[in-house]
């Protein structure tokens, strides 16, 4: 989805999504990174922390009550304000289909990156969660964020304690000024397939399903890709959404596919813990 | 390259490839994964272990002056007879442009999979030197084995230790006789890809070079997927050889572009070894 900078709207357009996922049989739903918001850390602005709310809050209430009316897992992007001394964290949050939050994952690694309009670091700490894996009726899943999709140890930590699908909420795209005035499209081309190559990586080295979840749209120097995909354990992308239009992809995972493609490629069978 | 029963002919071929490709101005070559012999890992057979020799041995010292008359640093794949008790591994051997022998790894990750034509268990022990980086003339570099190239750790232990270009020499492909008798050709295009998106995204995690080098050519059960290739940090691919011929690239890798792309994309910076 894009966002605006009306907080409602995005939330109204959120659940309207939610709802027309659930009603195409969606049974697990995962929104994009920080939905509520236009992508407030391309600048460095007090303000912005005025966005930050409460877990759990008034947000977290109306999404719960999102999942449970429409008896979907749903996973879902904040801005979260810890209480005192306030610290802030980049989080997802964990609903199930009854609508109780289930669980909370907070972004472990956070591009200190203003240059190129990732200035996350001035607004999130380190995520101190570790990295959960949530039981839900319809698989076992792990959500990580973002910057988080170019780390394979994320993934793999995730895999190996059960998770069946990992999510990427996630708000990426190039720079339309340029970076430093002189970004070829070809070095574009190059980042957006390399997002793509890292992320599927994830699903062929763990066996899993990878689903990233991607803002579009154009604000202020980011054109987000776009381009929402989901990618079954061989890397295979079952389904990818555009570059520019806003869509609700309904995917079905086979999860007996996991167990079929490690029987062939034990890859977590043969780790060599004792020397990495 | 293509190898044949006869381990002297796959020899002279290896050193007339090295010899090319130095006169194209080649610096650093890699030779496919076991070259001296056809991939006998299909299946299990005392007999074959008359081909594992030692090293230092007799193919060692012609690679040596093969490395040294040419001035390359030349890394070989060979099977590794160890002294008493004999143990036996799948050796990477790097040679420096002098012809001295500056670095040994032995395959970390080995492939207990006769049922696919993989049946490496009952030959090689699991190495045991760890994940070397040599410092060259020409780059630091280190160099894994074929299945490790599924494994995202081996090549960011070497990317932290300093490596620039990562080199999997390989034997890899699909069974010509079907999988159980059962393999569409759509699994094996999805393997296929799954093995150049893996090594992709070890350039991109990492920003480093990745050489895959594999053999061609078909044996028994196995039909090589060929398709050699280098991936810049990026993991633009450079250059790509055919699925069934042999050939010799040489590549430009540009190491100034490490430095670069790390600058926009500083993963190696923020992991988070307090969580993973």
């Amino acid at each position: 989805m894009s966002c605006t900078e009306h907080q409602e709207e995005n939330l109204s357009k959120a659940a309207a999504g939610v709802t027309a996922a659930a009603a195409q049989g969606a049974q697990i739903v995962c929104l994009s990174e920080l939905f509520r918001s236009r992508y407030f850390c391309q600048t460095e602005d007090k303000r912005f922390f005025a966005l930050a709310e409460s877990i759990p809050g008034p947000t977290t209430e109306q999404l719960s009550q999102l999942a449970k009316k429409n008896k979907v897992v749903l996973i879902a992007s904040l801005f979260e304000k810890d209480v005192s001394p306030p610290l802030y964290y980049n989080t997802n949050v964990f609903f199930d289909e009854r609508g109780e939050m289930v669980g909370k994952y907070r972004k472990l690694h956070i591009p200190d990156d203003l240059k190129n309009h990732y200035g996350e670091a001035y607004y999130f700490q380190p995520g101190n969660l570790g990295l959960p894996v949530i039981e839900t009726r319809y698989g076992k899943i792990g959500a990580l964020v973002c910057w988080d999709q170019w780390y394979p140890e994320g993934a793999r930590q995730l895999a190996l304690k059960g998770a069946e699908i990992i999510f990427y909420p996630t708000a990426i795209g190039y720079p339309v000024d340029g970076r430093g005035g002189v970004t070829p499209p070809s070095l574009n081309q190059a980042e957006h397939e390399a997002w793509q190559t890292i992320q599927k990586s994830h699903a062929i080295a763990n066996g899993v399903f990878v689903a990233a979840v991607n803002r579009v749209g154009v604000e202020d120097h980011l054109n987000f890709w776009g381009t929402s995909f989901v990618a079954d354990p061989l890397g295979r992308v079952l389904q990818k959404a555009s570059e520019d239009k806003e869509e609700t992809l309904v995917v079905d995972c086979d999860l007996g596919l996991i167990d079929e493609v490690r029987a062939d490629w034990p890859f977590l069978q043969c780790r060599r813990v004792d020397v990495y």
